[in-house]
């Protein structure tokens, strides 16, 4: 049965938007990320949009399952996830960043099936003229709160100028950081990516923050550097002051250890990252909390099946960032605006964009928390020249892969990204 | 913000409809079997329909609940769970059969949540053309395989004329009856109700089953009514003849007793009934399968959760059937064919029904299986002159909550349903 909504065409625009250099466990972010529109256009004249990974094996995969879905009714999140399988054919194993643990079949696919979903759900909203979040169920939040997401940096990427945002690389330059963060976008929490120096260094950067911060609620992610020993060490440390410890080492088994050892709460988008890992995870108590992210656990759907396993086991539920633009952003807000058991508030890379794919002044935070938008679907419009600006940068770029190691040993030729280092 | 499409009224009619004598382990079912109909009218003119328990209880929860609605978007599935939550206030543990398992205040809350989801469902896919399955994500199956459903039951009720059905009592009887049903309806698998004689009994009924029908899958579902050791020896004989044992003890420590002790999948619809249930019954293995029900686990919506959870845990998932209409039969059809994760034909009271409220031709079985019908909404339509005349029969009826112990003392005086008996 058609009701007149079905898929026509797909079209897939790579995109590279400049980004600072943030620091984090396995090296630096580059100087450009890598991202990519999405388009699936209907007979109906309507089209729906989402913002995906993009990275080549990303692209590639995102157009072989495009060729699939002609014919796709826009309702059809089911028929989507079948037809992307069929697409796909034979997957390899792989992900965007190992900063989202490690790549499976499940997770790929999963990621390719995600980018799809949102723009099915952008047209869906459309064609009824209702938000995303209602067709998720409804808005339990008509604003959803994000945290401050602070990183170590250079004050520019090796050869370039120094970018707006200024170094942080020690204790005072992260409360700096934090400062501004707060004062501008009303961030009511605060999370730093750690793993980049040695604990001691670290925790003495909780320590500031929460001397300048005593009310904001503190989370530390080291992304699984650290042994389950220095793990053990800095939850004994920081217990009482951070929320949340977010990944201090490595896997579902050694997370298990670090929690045993101690009462603060374990978060994870690194050992927790697809619904086959949920299961030991849960008999093992690896963590208390899980990070959802439409991106690769599967879109909106699956985000809420995850909510769903969170809420009945008894696990906390937040959002993971990766490098986004707005269009992720409105997607991740609607998502997050209707999630009942979304626990804590998101993560967003938004601060640190300085370019951007949609039309501004629709997104926005106030006090921390960025409004729902009021139009239909995901409520935000591209703007078609920096689409097309950012598609020419990515033309132009040469980055095809993120790669922060290699961005690391442009000025450290011997460092290779291996964690443990603590 | 609203988009013109909200609750402005709802009328909840109760119904009574005839009922055959059909055995179980608690006793046997009242002349009537009690429904409502949940009518909830919107802004827009359009109404959305959904068939719900009718015992007084439930009627008093259904009206609490449905005056603090007006107002409702009808796309707001989470301000629905709100408002029954604000509108209910205070509420009592209490389930219309122990069939059903242990009354719980979380499942109390979730029956009356369901009611008025599948309503608000209806009148979404009303609204903007589509089917509910469409708006649950999607068909994957377009026709809904149920089991043929087998009781032992009495020729008629004591002192009524006896009913089309006829008399089954015994194996032979049992058989005849499933041929009927198989004849009749296409089934392609078969549930035998038991619990009602001493086990070996039953045990015949199941193996003259299987010598009639040898490539029917088989199941068998004493409610609860048998000693771990009883379970665990008529699993020992059956291994191998049923595709699932469904209920054989009370528990769900008792439960894993039982399955600890078999090869033979263990389901259940009475000791995992809602979502605390689930993470013991996972832990201690208690069973293989989950009997969902929109009707109790809270609609739609938390049957695709618990689908998801299943589907995560490596649980089956199969559905479970009260006495209902033809309303339900269609919620129940869209919902089965909008989760992936059903890995069993469902149960269903349909063939035992011989009054409906919904008007004929629509829905039918074919094959054992329902296609899913193609109006939008749930797809079907109201036969007024039927609810008008089942709610007369309601008002006349003197039944105000369903006692399948006070049915059997009728003819057994000395009967207390208790459990286990054998």
């Amino acid at each position: 049965m058609s009701r007149g909504l079905v898929v026509t065409d797909v079209t897939v625009t790579p995109i590279a938007v400049q980004d600072p250099p943030l620091l984090n466990s396995v090296g630096v972010h580059q100087p450009y990320a890598l991202r990519s529109v999405v388009e699936v256009h209907t007979d109906a004249g309507i089209t729906g949009i989402a913002e995906a990974y993009g990275d080549d094996p990303t692209l590639d995969r995102l157009r072989r399952a495009a060729a699939v879905l002609p014919g796709l009714d826009v309702f059809d999140v089911h028929g989507l996830a079948q037809r992307v399988a069929v697409g796909l054919g034979e997957v390899v194993a792989d992900t965007p960043t190992v900063l989202i643990g490690y790549a499976s079949v499940a997770k790929t696919v999963a990621a390719t099936v995600a980018a799809f979903e949102v723009a099915l759900f952008d047209a869906q909203g459309k064609a009824t003229g209702r938000r995303v979040c209602d067709l998720l169920g409804g808005a339990v939040r008509e604003a959803v709160p994000f945290s401050a997401y602070l990183f170590y940096k250079w004050a520019g990427h090796p050869g370039l100028e120094p970018d707006e945002f200024g170094e942080a690389l020690d204790p005072d330059g992260i409360v700096r950081q934090a400062k501004w963060l707060v004062d501008r976008y009303g961030f009511g929490s605060i999370k730093l990516k750690g793993g980049v120096f040695p604990p001691d260094e670290e925790i003495a950067a909780i320590r500031e923050l929460r001397a300048e911060f005593p009310d904001h609620p503190l989370r530390l992610d080291p992304n699984a550097n650290w042994t389950v020993q220095t793990s053990l060490r800095v939850a004994a440390e920081l217990a009482g002051v951070l929320e949340y410890l977010e990944d201090p080492t490595d896997g579902i088994a050694d997370m298990a250890r670090v929690a045993a050892g101690t009462g603060l709460p374990l978060a994870t988008n690194m050992c927790v990252t697809s619904f086959a890992d949920v299961p030991p995870a849960v008999e093992q108590g690896a963590v208390q909390i899980i990070l959802g992210d439409h991106h690769f656990w599967g879109g909106f759907r699956a985000c809420q099946k995850l909510a769903g396993i969170c809420e009945t086991f008894g696990l906390g539920m937040s959002m993971h960032s990766n490098t986004h633009l707005g269009l992720s952003l409105a997607a991740m807000t609607h998502l997050a605006a209707a999630t009942p058991h979304l626990t804590y508030a998101c993560d967003t890379h938004s601060p640190w964009q300085t370019e951007d794919i949609i039309e501004a002044g629709v997104l926005s935070f106030v006090d921390g928390a960025v409004p729902v938008p009021d139009g239909p679907g995901l409520g935000v419009t591209l703007d078609r020249d920096a689409v097309a600006r950012l598609h020419e940068q990515w033309r132009r770029c040469g980055i095809r892969a993120r790669d922060d190691i290699a961005a690391m040993r442009v000025r450290h030729p011997d460092w290779t990204g291996g964690r443990p280092r603590f």
